[in-house]
């Protein structure tokens, strides 16, 4: 069965805390969803003048299978639809589809809209006739419906009967305060089908209980076939349903038609590189596409998935685009690293004595403290040091950094300089940065000394840089341990340091993360 | 009714991405929890010898209601529990609860652990009676319990029964794999419940479907009498069931008894110190307890609120310690605020101007990114600054300092000093110190300084030293937060340091411990 999907992260993610899209961001979002598959794309709120250029404009979206959706309220009480500037606007603009959304609880619209409950249902279907009228598909967003229902549902089953009259094609049914457990969602919606079989339900869930996925598919199996999802759950409050949790959970574990079979695969690539254009950090817990959601980390774990992947794995990672990733930690043994180095050597056997070499070297550093679960960058630098015998690497050598930091009560902000010197071939070259703080300012100095020999190291900037005292029992001479991401604006790889000093940390994670893009370079 | 929590962040939690705790944390985290009223706190695996520290000292822990609960493996297959090292290790602690977890799947038996579903039984039993003849309770998990029930249900039913007979006294359902839906988790769960009706029925639940508090619920809906949780969820791969999404849940929307019910109030709070002391960022997002959960952004939305706040709220803020609106962390609220100014100076009332000058200032750092959370040192010299209106210390004037790191092929070791100047009264005071890192190098140099004028500073030490980077979708030059905890052997204080350079960061954090540790000794 067909489940139509409705992305809604650029009007109701957009709600979200300290989100906020570029007109830029937008149109590169769209362009990504469209390419996933979905079916519609509600790309903003049409009485914003800000979401009006996207609706303005929306031919040269080129899109090439999703239809862009304006969201918008309808005309107030006691006015008529036609007279509504941001409804006429909306009217004679190219897009297709218009969501309308309308008060469906009673106590709503005597405390919040202060109207009867008549003007309520005549102001909806002024609205969605106007919009029918001027040649648009209209869907109808019922907010608060399942407080409404609960509340007075006759009212609340009136307001679905006033759009669908005036001609709305999908009623959705908004768990606006997200407040609902997955029980009363599907007994509500199950209702709303008997009572609307020719219309399509939609349901739109919020994570206010850390339930919208549940009540997501709670809403489903009750009958409703149209989905409102945001990237990530980025919402209000607590957030939205999960477009990539609810699409592979729907298509894969309970079968259903969401995007086209193929494309699942593009959904891990499709989540990160959003949540990139919307300049958040991704979390990386996500089910399904999130960097830790095929992770094994405990010894006995990761023996189990290399005996057998469904041991500890619900669905093949590839199917969603993701990658098994085995971490590397004190916790895992002889098998995660034997894995790991045949990834890079597949020439590499269990009997090999560099495997025992690898195996010896990894544990010998992490006793010191270094942890390479988040640093594969540095894992394979290290597997390959021992595999082919080279611990120097081939692109340069430093000769000596100095980093000084000063704070005095006269100047306004601390001053912090590094001097770097270093050999590529037989040719020195020493050069100096100032920086916002000491590992910038050295990050900085090592670049511009690199950059002389290797005019591609200014394509790569730092993504991540994180910190964490080892045996913190101790006092300020503790090891730190220093992790650093880095990204050529396709992939991310990720290098750690470890060392009582953290500038000496830092300058390990950094030195690995331009030695390994060289090495990936094929320099 | 009833539902007992345990919670297991420390153990299970323990095994999430790049989640680690020292001794130090554990026991601040323990301590959190047993304050909110748990029943009780799954501390580490006694097959670890980091995590035997706890278990070896369980009573230096004085909890008031928390039992602490030690997990690990049966014995191996073919051995007998008594000869094993680990199980006689936990069996003669002071440890009263132990957890056991066992194979419930016949395909994991046979492919995993290799052995006959005989052999799995007899382990399960043998090792139950062991810690039971050693005068422990037992928990059993039952580690894919339903994974195994769909393979062979007869068989994953004689784990349980077998764990039963020897004397289990919770039997806990685990989704090891995250894969369950929440109705199958509930009809799975009731048919055991009829089946064991005299013994407690647990949840385990992972979120690998972000499903992970809609199972859980489902268990307690089937029957289920305790629920298995860690602090925002923390744990492998997508996370277990978040104790601050199942407790509110199930506690206020449910009807259920889980902790006592003026303990809830403290949930934000509890929930906020024990990521801080995990050094994580806090996911604002989080249902319930989440900075944005009660927070409204869209202008109808506020206005809405304004009129009537169950308009866009599920519950009342206040019953979960949280606030509406933009809450920036749990203390940045006027009356925790207040309260806090008021254990310094008992004087102060709600309506003095400096109390509103307080919250000002307090929100302001917040808004650079101060967390006051683990820092009430630096909270109660800035608390006071405020009062006072006086913003230097009176112990000492910085005139500067300046700190050297430099590292060349030649050096095995990276050197690292630091110069300082301080002015006390009329005198100036000019040192230098070597350190292994250049924290410790200002560090040294700051006591060094100060010593000559206050020689009790001789007594206090650092320990623990942490650092975060705020922003971690930029680079180098993004804030970092460093917390200190200071020490002169009977207390510990905490304080806090934000800024672009890390050693300016480290410097506003040990000049303030300095500066405490003054101003309580009444200098």
């Amino acid at each position: 069965m067909k489940i139509q999907v409705l992305d809604t992260t650029l009007r109701d993610g957009a709600q979200g805390f300290g989100v906020s899209f570029t007109e830029h961001d937008k149109r590169k979002i769209i362009k990504s969803l469209d390419a996933l598959g979905v079916d519609y794309i509600e790309a903003g709120n049409f009485a914003l003048e800000e979401d009006m250029k996207i609706f303005d404009s929306v031919e040269t979206l080129a899109l090439t299978s999703a239809e862009i959706v304006a969201f918008g309220a309808t005309c107030h009480p006691y006015t008529s639809a036609k007279d509504d500037e941001a409804l006429k606007r909306i009217a004679h603009t190219d897009v297709r589809c218009v969501s309308i959304f309308g008060k469906a609880s009673l106590s709503h619209v005597r405390e919040i809209l202060r109207t009867t409950p008549e003007e309520n249902l005549r102001i909806i279907r002024d609205t969605v006739l106007f919009l029918k009228e001027n040649g648009k598909r209209v869907f109808f967003d019922a907010e608060h419906f399942f407080d409404g229902y609960s509340d007075d549902a006759p009212y609340a089953l009136s307001v679905l009967k006033a759009a669908e009259e005036a001609g709305a094609e999908v009623i959705t049914l908004c768990d606006t305060n997200g407040g609902m457990l997955p029980d009363i969602v599907g007994m509500v919606t199950e209702r709303v089908k008997e009572l609307f079989p020719n219309t399509a339900i939609g349901i739109h869930c919020h994570n206010d209980l850390g339930m919208a996925t549940a009540c997501t598919l709670s809403g489903v199996l009750a009958g409703a076939s149209h989905v409102q999802v945001t990237v990530s759950g980025i919402g209000e409050r607590c957030g939205n349903a999960n477009l990539s949790t609810v699409l592979p959970l729907l298509q894969l574990k309970m079968g259903y038609q969401l995007i086209p079979k193929e494309n699942l695969e593009k959904l891990t690539a499709t989540a990160r590189y959003i949540n990139e254009v919307a300049n958040r950090s991704f979390d990386e817990s996500e089910p399904f596409v999130g960097g830790s959601a095929f992770c094994h980390k405990a010894g006995m774990h990761v023996d189990a998935v290399n005996k057998n992947p469904a041991s500890f794995e619900h669905i093949e990672p590839s199917l969603v685009g993701n990658e098994r990733n085995t971490l590397i930690s004190s916790l895992s043994g002889r098998s995660a690293i034997f894995a790991k180095l045949r990834e890079i050597f597949p020439e590499a056997t269990k009997t090999s004595p560099a495997v025992s070499a690898a195996v010896e070297r990894i544990k010998a550093l992490e006793a010191e403290g270094y942890r390479f679960e988040d640093a594969e960058a540095s894992l394979t630098l290290r597997l390959s040091e021992t595999w082919t015998g080279k611990d120097q690497n081939k692109f340069f050598e430093l000769k000596n950094f100095r980093v000084m930091i000063s704070e005095s009560q006269n100047a306004t902000e601390p001053m912090c300089s590094a001097q770097i010197k270093i050999a590529v071939g037989g040719a020195d070259e020493i050069t100096a940065a100032e920086g916002e703080g000491p590992v910038n300012a050295l990050d900085l100095a090592l670049r511009k000394a690199l950059t002389r020999f290797y005019p591609s190291i200014a394509g790569i900037r730092l993504c991540d840089y994180k910190v964490r005292v080892l045996d913190s029992g101790s006092n300020t001479a503790s090891k730190v341990l220093v992790r650093v991401s880095t990204t050529d604006n396709s992939t991310v790889w990720r290098t750690v340091g470890v060392s009582p000093d953290i500038i000496d940390a830092s300058w390990q994670a950094l030195s690995d993360s331009m030695v390994y893009f060289l090495e990936k370079q094929g320099l």
